[in-house]
């Protein structure tokens, strides 16, 4: 029996009506089925990488780049959204400093980053999967400019006009967007025929991309939060396949990339808010759902333990 | 100030891009709105009230009666869904029995309840509400047959065919909702000009609804659960329309009479995710998210307190 099943097998046992907690148990069964047995109950960690973009000189974000190295600041002293939310969640949180202030080169001029710095970066990501001792990573980022990166990611990667994955970030006003849309078509054409992460992604992103994969390696369970995490996790699926295995998606983002990327991994978001923060806010929203879905398998009583009739035995 | 407009400017001098949290502001605000002051955290209790119905002679339910019973045995045991949940969700649990073995009257034969069983069941609610000290009081229900009341209730309120109302509840087969169908269309036609609640009732349903008109005296927030407490706040809404004024839907049910009263009730649910079991399992999967939209306004630092660079503003 697949750990799947005896998710499965478990449910259906507990005094409920079969299958009436919908997709909660869809979600108590996938887990396990990423897990390869049934949890008890969920460690779970949230990483934030942060990092700058080179492009953000070109006008495509409402905040200057300085508020990257100052958010990170204030997710240090536990004053974001992230530590209120990962703290009620019961997740712990690790905040990276992927490259913030140094930050990647305009890839308007040139690409990105270098092969060299990828390859850091999906390394640094990597051995963070390997260090942490978790059931569920969910993936945060800050990075001033980093939609556009996201936005550049995904038209490259899905073939997509720039019309369709740009949307307004922390709150670009309408010259904002045509600005981003401008600066994601020139990169994008730019770049063809090179390696889009390396080329149109960012240090966050490729650490983000080294972590799913390092996670999938092991079994623990991915929650993505926005589109940021998304265009990561696409990066990382483009470079191992079997990443799309353990992903989970917290929440449906109006950046209007989002949805093509959420398409494009075959998943469905558990919650539907309208959030656009990131740092990894939506990803822990949804974790206690994730949460509640195991605590139904290890703690609620079967039929038999109860002694309730069960009609649909 | 109001209390909404006191909760909005805390929202935007917080440390993210002003509306970036999207629905969990709006949620934090209408909960200022309702209490009348912004709260630091949130008391929250889960009525579970339970009874029988004459109906369930009728064959409308996959369970026996007996279920009813030996549930609520199950929650006072602690081993249901709703445990579970309300314990992950820091909530007080209070089980109720409204009316469990004895039932309301076959609403085939005559009206389902006396308008002297109607108003104790109306007074037993209000007076749980003035008891209670809370900020959030979310509505749970565990009735075998009650989907058929609620589905009646929600088509002679709504002037709806009961085609439109009855859903499979927590399991029947086609033949069985036809008959379902067929129960609620002569039961509706039966009763007609008497007064729903009375005729269509349940006894859980108008403690209920009941509770909710005390909960909308005292500004104390109520948090639905899925079909049966829906139609229980119709219900208390035709008695006394302010009730309106402090709903707030946790989620969506796959039950179709559901959307009709949501959209009664002008509500539109925070989670959609199959649920179907009741006991309030729905109000406590969505109660963090009630939880996080205060934790943000209480934890979280301004942009002047953490030095970061207001560009919104």
């Amino acid at each position: 029996m697949s750990a799947r099943e005896d998710a499965q097998r478990r449910y259906d046992a507990k005094t409920k009506p079969r299958g009436s907690l919908g997709r909660l148990e869809e979600l108590g069964c996938r887990i396990a089925e990423i897990r390869g047995f049934v949890p008890s109950s969920l460690r779970s960690v949230i990483v934030v990488a942060a990092a700058d973009h080179g492009v953000a000189r070109e006008g495509v974000s409402a905040y200057p780049s300085a508020v990257t190295a100052q958010m990170v600041a204030n997710f240090e002293a536990g004053g974001a959204a992230i530590n209120v939310l990962a703290r009620r969640a019961g997740a712990e949180l690790r905040i990276v400093d992927a490259g913030v202030g140094r930050g990647t080169a305009n890839m308007l001029q040139t690409p990105a980053m270098t092969p060299d710095e990828v390859a850091k970066a999906l390394a640094d990501g990597e051995a963070l999967a390997a260090e942490l001792d978790a059931d569920v990573v969910g993936l945060g980022e800050m990075g001033i400019g980093n939609t556009t990166s996201a936005a550049a990611l995904t038209a490259a990667l899905l073939g997509l006009v720039p019309e369709l994955v740009c949307g307004r970030g922390t709150g670009l006003d309408d010259e904002g967007i045509l600005r981003k849309i401008d600066v994601v078509r020139r990169a994008v054409a730019l770049h063809a025929g090179e390696d889009p992460l390396t080329a149109l992604g960012g240090f966050e992103i490729a650490f983000l991309a080294g972590l799913v994969i390092g996670c999938a390696r092991r079994r623990v369970v991915v929650l993505l939060d926005g589109f940021i995490a998304a265009a990561a996790a696409l990066a990382a699926s483009s470079i191992e396949p079997a990443v799309r295995d353990v992903l989970i998606a917290s929440h449906r983002s109006p950046e209007p990339g989002h949805t093509y990327l959420l398409e494009a991994l075959g998943l469905e978001p558990l919650l539907d808010l309208g959030l656009r923060l990131g740092e990894g806010s939506g990803a822990a929203l949804a974790l206690p759902l994730l949460q509640a879905s195991i605590a139904i398998l290890d703690e609620m009583a079967t039929f038999e333990q109860a002694g309730v009739t069960d009609a649909g035995r």
